[in-house]
């Protein structure tokens, strides 16, 4: 199977341009997953015992569409970006702090950093335009198209031909409020994706559900096709995620998605082509209310539930580690006959 | 505060013995709980946003009496054992496999050996007479005191005051049995504990109930002493991790507990004494029925639901890995103020 190289496309000239990338998708090997479950039934413990661990190495298989898998090379990816809406008061930070945090992040100092060291992953982190912060999106589109796709390529641009899977993070003081609006927009029920953030009170949560209401009147007609939903709600760093999403992809790269942010901004993937999440596993379920809702919109079932919820791609750095424990399992076990064990029944 | 030493007791004398060894607990220290609170309060994240993380580091400090708390000596206990009932047709596997697995771990062919190298912890294993099996319980008790306080003290024995954290898992063909049998003892409601272990069929789940229900009507005088209870129906294996989960309470050592066998192993000292698994947290969820039961009844949360049913302490090695990523995170992550990054409100 040959990946697909879409590198004369790093810049999207158009929605339809974009939409027919989203449209075009590889499959997985199923004769790698396969191949792993062979090998799984003959390790030295009862057959499925080891349950989402061996799912897991079945689905890293098949889209890397190898047997073994590898996860040598994992990139953390982290995009920021920063929010016309938080002039609606719906944040408890000021937008100063998502390049407060870029820089923390580029000393070392955030939860992501720590996390990346310990699942022996390289942190990249992209800053898209912190100092042209996306319109407010109660009085305008979020992003004019060419904003939109210009993001969707730094996203998809970021991702390496030499990745063996990638985690998707996020910073952007707004992003959940974006989150929620976009998840409205795409399956319905106005503002009951929105949480509490970072941590806004009741009068600031009551200013972030009427912010959403608003912009998903306002942008109701662009509404009908996801990927207009998601440059007149989004932001630039949830354009970028789906870019980075849609690069992995065609790439045969399988993907940890993190909190309702990453969730949200892949989201209008699915809402495009039913099977184009396929190459995601949710690594983690927030403790910001809208997530469950929204993994229940889109089938899937995160591999933890820590009660984290501090984006960056914490929760799906920490799931990577049980990934790793899946593949030292699937590698490194004996089997039966080399460990003289009896597999026959008693 | 000082750690307890029974070192004069490596060997218990009686029921009566062991019982006030149970009753005679250190508390946590509050202090170092409060401490990593304050600490966690400044770092670069919204407050509590690391969920368990942050509680799991709390935890691990007040047992320890120390902020930071130290990950550096995790030893994986692994304690096996063999069981006489098996002949009554309860388990898909023989009682070879025991000695079989227990070759294995020594092979490093095992799940766990993989684990434990990934978590960075030092696997011991330990046979406990694996040539002679305990009692057949539904004819007699499975051990005599004698035998169930030898096997007590062996696990008791088997911890290091230098541990820094101890995982508790075991290997024993038939054991989930008698943990059923144990739980069903302490907590009622007949062989509502036992689950399909680690693969029978329908036949033998009938006869696995038939002998828990069995046991529980022979030795009901007995369950109403939760040390007799144990050595009536539980294991060597099981008798040793309650004797560990002891030991590592005396010493100030946090534990953590794996599937169905080893939470069914140290229940007795809760039946005992209220607070008494304080110092324990629940790695995994495990996928064996009972589990979720037991919990329930001991108030527990596990850290994680894998759908793992594999024992040996996979899971709890697992979760120690999130333990690993919380203490990065708890002592590696800048402040509000090194990082320059505003914890005003907006």
């Amino acid at each position: 199977m040959q990946p697909r190289v879409y590198a004369e496309m790093s810049r999207f000239a158009s929605f339809d341009d974009l939409r027919a990338a989203c449209l075009d998708l590889p499959s997985p090997d199923s004769r790698a997953a396969d191949a792993v479950g062979a090998r799984e039934a003959r390790l030295t413990k009862p057959p499925g015992s080891l349950g989402r661990l061996e799912a897991a190495i079945a689905w890293i298989a098949a889209w890397q569409g190898r047997n073994p898998p590898a996860l040598d090379r994992v990139e953390i990816l982290v995009f920021a970006g920063n929010h016309g809406v938080t002039a609606q008061g719906v944040s408890a930070y000021p937008s100063e702090v998502t390049a407060q945090m870029v820089a923390n992040f580029a000393r070392g100092g955030a939860a992501i950093n720590q996390l990346a060291r310990e699942a022996g992953a390289s942190l990249h982190v992209v800053a898209l335009s912190l100092d042209q912060p996306t319109a407010d999106f109660t009085q305008a589109p979020a992003m004019t198209e060419a904003e939109f796709l210009e993001a969707v390529a730094a996203g998809y641009d970021e991702v390496s031909d030499a990745s063996d899977l990638i985690v998707l993070g996020e910073m952007g003081i707004g992003n959940t409020s974006a989150s929620a609006a976009l998840s409205g927009a795409l399956f319905g029920g106005g503002a009951r994706f929105a949480g509490t953030g970072t941590g806004v009170d009741d009068a600031g949560f009551a200013r972030k559900r009427l912010a959403i209401e608003t912009a998903l009147k306002r942008h109701e007609e662009a509404c009908g096709d996801p990927l207009r939903a998601a440059a007149s709600l989004g932001g630039r760093e949830l354009a970028a995620l789906l870019g980075a999403c849609l690069a992995a992809r065609h790439k045969h790269i399988p993907v940890l998605i993190d909190g309702i942010v990453s969730t949200a901004a892949v989201s209008p993937l699915k809402a495009l082509r039913a099977d184009a999440l396929d190459h995601t596993l949710a690594g983690h379920l927030s403790a910001e209310a809208g997530h469950r809702l929204l993994l229940q919109e889109l089938g899937m079932t995160p591999l933890l539930d820590l009660g984290m919820r501090l984006g960056e791609g914490s929760g799906a750095a920490v799931a990577l580690l049980v990934l790793r424990a899946a593949l030292a399992c699937h590698t490194g076990m004996a089997t039966f006959e080399e460990a003289h064990v009896s597999d026959k029944p008693a």
